[in-house]
């Protein structure tokens, strides 16, 4: 029995994990849930309890066992000496210690291994990542990935409560033919793309676009492999999808890898072209299952494959993950 | 001075041609709009009058110059032996003689020398294919394209005014927390993504998605050329969008694209990521141009570029280019 705080506990990926500690049933001595003076004496409800929300600070940390992290990399990275010190592993959805070669950065079903060399920081990847590398993982297996080309169609939760809030709100203001208030996105959402999530840091490319390729490597074990990453915010609530096409060290049949994906823990195969039957993000909504389908021969490449990809960003893409990598503790 | 019919007047496309026509000042001798004998008796508003929409028959083209087609491959098939023999030329929309070897397939930025050699008929390409036709053409011309993996971001009334309406009464519903209406998309698109667009024609690939690869063959002058094409409903109005990773012949640099694409008749350069500006379907809803932006090196081939390209695919995509067509002749 573990004593557990979640820091950020307020927010989307916050209240996401507390509920996904009471439907795992995670075997808690304790819950505290953590976050800013501003939502400190909120209350929380698990196991039809009101839990009060306290102020994080560094004595908050006393006495827990595992700190579930759901605040951004400045609170991250202000309060992880401070968890350390407790005598508390620290198992962290933001991005600051992801590329630490001192941190695992860990998918249960990829490599649940990793955890063992951590120095009492854990990092949970980037939700797109995990999405993509537990439907494209048992593939890898096969027949190692060289590159990925990947495409990304990101639901309005990924970027926090406010973006999904603020996308149901366009709606309405659409609906009643009403000005469309933009204040968390860039530009209108509802009924447009936008084709920029994170800030550029290499190239033309941006943070969210490089994740793929730099937490992939680390997570799937390959250092070499190269991803040309488009990410594009679309008009969805929930769930993140990706388009990829991966090029494999040795070609592979489309059959033998429709079968590795039917049998690899943590994905289901919808793939049936002909029934209409393939991912699409209303279907993985609220669950942990990562879908993948439409998988064909790349037409450009005799060692591709390309596949259609859907995860719940919150659940297996965030909270569901971290929760995971708790249970291996 | 032309006489005009258009064919499948009261569609989603046939009533942009109308409206392109009236905006381009169309050399008109007269209009005709025909459509099926459910419409006729319609009418149609042209340069201030009210046209009345006539039965398309085969008697109905006597005496015309030029017939836009707005109607599916049925009726396209169907009234083409009777146009021809009337003496027109036959401008067609539909995807039913598209790669007929006899029938030029136009883009007019791009191959208007085409137009030549037309025994009577003369197609419009897919609005996906013109819109990533026009955004990649100038770069092509440079070096030319080897193969391209594609993934789309199509909108509702891609699929007619059937599918614009339904997705207009889908946001209504959601607003007003009552049950999704389904009947023109297999699927809730609203707040979704459907990831199948037209029939499996080519082992798992639909028929849209192939377009890309055997209408931009014709256009491009590329015989050889190879593309892997995803195609995903979204829910936008209008334009289509497209993330489209190319494979040159040669290296070129991020540079020298974007002053080849800034430079192409028919295309906006939009690619300053630094200052958010980018493609975007709502920027380009309801005009002509393509925007292409987000270019940048592709990170798994030396000889690769990634584009994100936007365009209205009922205006350029369709309606515009058909009559652009016209204007040709």
């Amino acid at each position: 029995m573990k004593k557990v705080a979640v820091l950020g506990a307020t927010g989307a990926v916050g209240r996401e994990m507390i509920r996904i500690l009471e439907e795992r049933e995670f075997p808690l001595a304790s819950l505290k849930p953590l976050a800013s003076a501003a939502s400190a004496g909120k209350t929380i409800r698990f196991r039809g309890e009101e839990i009060p929300v306290e102020e994080a600070k560094p004595e908050a940390f006393a006495g827990c066992d595992i700190v579930l992290g759901a605040a951004q990399n400045p609170v991250a990275m202000r309060f992880a000496p401070d968890i350390v010190k407790a005598g508390a592993v620290f198992v962290d959805n933001s991005s600051a210690f992801r590329l630490d070669p001192k941190v695992p950065l860990i998918v249960p079903e990829i490599n649940p291994e990793d955890v063992k060399w951590h120095q009492g920081i854990i990092s949970n990847p980037n939700c797109t990542t995990i999405i993509t590398a537990v439907g494209v993982n048992a593939i890898h297996r096969i027949s190692p990935i060289r590159n990925m080309v990947v495409s990304t169609y990101q639901a309005a939760s990924g970027a926090g409560q406010g973006g999904l809030e603020e996308l149901e709100g366009q709606i309405r203001a659409l609906a009643d033919d009403a000005p469309v208030s933009i204040k968390y996105f860039r530009y209108q959402l509802a009924c447009n793309l936008i084709p920029e999530i994170g800030s550029p840091v290499y190239e033309e490319y941006t943070a969210e676009e490089m994740k793929l390729q730099n937490e992939g490597r680390k997570i799937l074990h390959a250092p070499d492999m190269a991803v040309s990453c488009t990410c594009v915010r679309v008009p969805v609530m929930r769930s993140h999808s990706i388009s990829a096409t991966i090029r494999l060290e040795r070609p592979l049949s489309v059959e033998e890898a429709r079968a590795a994906v039917a049998a690899a823990p943590g994905c289901r195969l919808v793939d049936d072209l002909a029934q209409h039957r393939y991912p699409m993000p209303l279907d993985t909504s609220d669950q942990d299952l990562v879908f993948v389908g439409r998988i064909r021969r790349d037409l450009t490449d005799e060692n591709g494959l390309c596949l259609f990809i859907c995860g719940d960003q919150l659940r297996k893409g965030a909270a569901t993950n971290t929760v995971q990598i708790a249970e291996l503790l």
